[in-house]
């Protein structure tokens, strides 16, 4: 008998998921946090950041998927967009299928996170190599506050609101997001989970509500995440996402997703009692 | 330093969900499985049956919602409803609120889940006392194949395809369920994970197709259940879960929910691509 290697994602002290590992493809420890590069026997390559998994090669169109997909569906017209955080490059990689768009500018804080990526998991990463896509190595916070540029859709592909992350849960970030939308531009925010983070929700809907005035919480289902599902917030200085869906312009755009579709889009928007008693006041969905 | 004490849900040889253990409040072993009740720290009251999480107290509600709301929603007029399996008794618990069933016969195989469920799980259990339950224990694949009775909704409330809920997933036992039901019945039944157990979905779709004019597979999300995304299957003699689903009586009703609601029951049928593509000429959903 031989021993087993596992990697453990611990949330809080009750719940732990539990992923074997069949061989460890990298590790280091950035100024910012520890990163992982997993290859698993159920799951394909993972990615960790502080022991939190990020992206799994077997779901992370899930996630990909619904985070770009939605806003860019919902946008007439999106030229420049710019992602914060979204090391990996999975969200990149979506971005620029859409043939509106010009210029994907991505501002990672974690270097070791793109170069370990573009390394081992290529499925994402390779999107950073694309001409359209601007890799800027460096804060998002700093970025969003001192750039005069616009964006039509601004991504916040961060990770839970610990370490590097935090300060882009708060209101401060929001304001100077707001700031560099053009005037019907789109943010649309990793979400946390509506089972196990209602008080982060809740948080981050009241600060995007201090400063959009249309806010909106979606959710999809990402099989690596502690109870699986996963949500997105939707801000947005205009456009509603399912007023302003356009349906068409899915089946024309001759895309094909393996997680989105025209009906997904509309009933990501649906929420469990639970929820919007978790979020009454905060959001306009119905 | 003290020990710790966790129960774990494997799922194959790669993946695990460890939950934290206060205490452990039944461990038995029936005819028929290994039956556990555990006070978690996390999820409250936990059943285990062969050492899958069947039941948690803190997320049941979301399954029992989905799996009695959605088809007593549909047909006009549920009056006699029965359960196969449900052991627990938070599928009979929901399906007794409509005040439209007159009664709720519920034939569950195993006496040691409902004795300890009673004595320990009484948010679920409770119901089991109610004079509109006929509660029978014993086979409920022998039942269909035996009674003479006919019921509006049949719901097949059973744990994955192993051990004594094996025939609950064949042809023979569908044939029986469809004799069972009115000339406009209904039969929903737990329906797996369509990340996990997509071989599964297929095969209980392809015997529900080879019975039932209609069949179609709705989504909802289970906190403790490896990947979160779950499913049950709805097929029917003559309704459509959508076409057919009468949203102003869940308002008329004045019951409260707190997954369930009409925007819900509509988005459950809108599937990933990959689920779609899995089931393709299976299911009626768009």
């Amino acid at each position: 008998m031989h021993s087993e290697l596992w990697v453990e994602e611990k949330f809080e002290d009750f719940l732990g998921l539990r992923f074997k590992v069949e061989k460890v493809l990298f590790s280091g420890k950035s100024e910012f946090q520890t990163v992982d590069i997993i290859e698993t026997k159920g799951h394909g390559k993972m990615l960790l950041n502080d022991g939190l998994v990020m992206v799994t090669e077997r779901d992370e169109f899930a996630y990909h998927d619904m985070i770009s997909h939605v806003p860019l569906f919902v946008h007439p017209n999106p030229k420049k967009v710019l992602i914060i955080g979204g090391g990996d490059g999975g969200t990149a990689r979506e971005v620029i299928r859409h043939t509106s768009v010009d210029k994907c500018t991505m501002v990672e804080i974690d270097a070791m996170v793109v170069d370990a990526c573009k390394k081992h998991i290529p499925q994402t990463a390779r999107a950073l190599s694309d001409t359209k896509v601007d890799l800027i190595i460096g804060d998002g916070v700093k970025f969003v506050k001192e750039t005069t540029e616009k964006f039509d859709i601004i991504i916040v592909d961060s990770t839970d609101p610990i370490g590097p992350a935090q300060p882009l849960f708060g209101e401060e970030f929001y304001q100077d997001v707001y700031r560099c939308l053009t005037d019907d531009g789109i943010v649309v925010s990793q979400g946390e989970s509506s089972w196990y983070a209602s008080d982060i929700q809740k948080s981050l809907l009241s600060v995007l509500n201090s400063v959009f005035p249309q806010c909106f919480l979606y959710s999809f289902s990402n099989l690596t995440y502690p109870g699986g599902l996963w949500s997105f917030t939707f801000a947005s200085k205009k456009y509603h996402p399912l007023h302003d869906f356009n349906e068409q312009a899915v089946h024309n755009s001759q895309l094909s997703f393996d997680y989105y579709n025209a009906n997904i889009h509309q009933s990501a928007f649906a929420l469990p009692n639970f929820v919007l008693r978790n979020l009454k006041g905060l959001i306009a969905n119905r």
